[in-house]
């Protein structure tokens, strides 16, 4: 599996390039799942609120925390591509949900009704490299994709050098 | 924090219940962005195959792994409703992209093509309530709605007693 994100140039240049990821949970009671990805696991748990064991961060805080980190390979990548070199990148994202939904009350949507955030790069570029390197990565982002897909366009502070 | 998806009736029942989530995340360098959720800490990197160090699951990694522990969060809910034991619960979800999106060819999607995975539940019940299980989980999961609002409606195949 350390091919996964393999970027060398493939015999066929314009042919499909499926990325397939899996992973496997085992739920342990409590609200609380197991998972496993490749060679990593990770607990997904609820707090006690719930009634859970609170032993890991929730279902939705781990899809906001791989958003910010698919965000930052992006600006990465697209730095690089670019001659850019980062000296620091800080993130921040809330995802606001209406419970009501998740209890079962009909016709109100269980899923993400906002998404917010900001990010913060310290870079040597001018406001139009920054521009250009904000709206690549939205165009390639993965997951800013699936958002703006579900129609839960994420809402994106990003600023530069201060 | 610890009344996130607190489940007490409120004064108002019917009014919004609005649930923020909150995370922040410092960029590490090669593709590694390391996140902050309450007083959780995990890593998302990359492997070595795109750069990375590989200290941790990807981004999709971890929203396929957090969707598990959402499927299974909603199910045990609706299973404690309707008075249904779980003697065991396992869960397996793969997705897949096109590279192709993620490195900019244009017209490609970066987000998820597809979603696949399988459920296997262990309970006394018979096919109607396991049909019915399935119906509410579907309806209410968080996770399973914002990938079906995506256009990427995961293709679960779901097991009783097997």
């Amino acid at each position: 599996m350390t091919t996964i994100l393999d970027r060398r140039t493939p015999a066929q240049p314009d042919a499909p390039r499926p990325l397939t990821l899996d992973s496997t949970g085992v739920w342990q009671g409590r609200y609380r799942t197991d998972v496993a990805a490749r060679d990593f696991a990770f607990t997904v748990a609820e707090p006690e609120g719930l009634g859970g064991d609170d032993a890991g961060p929730n279902p939705l805080e781990y899809v906001l925390g791989g958003f910010q980190g698919c965000v930052a390979v992006v600006v990465e990548t697209v730095a690089k591509e670019r001659g850019i070199t980062i000296d620091d990148l800080r993130l921040g994202v809330s995802g606001t949900i209406d419970l009501r939904g998740f209890l079962g009350v009909p016709g109100v949507s269980p899923s993400f009704e906002s998404i917010d955030g900001w990010v913060r790069l310290r870079a040597d570029i001018d406001a139009e490299q920054f521009e250009g390197l904000i709206a690549e990565t939205e165009r390639r982002c993965p997951l800013y994709n699936l958002f703006r897909d579900a129609g839960v366009t994420p809402e994106i502070r990003w600023s530069l050098n201060v």
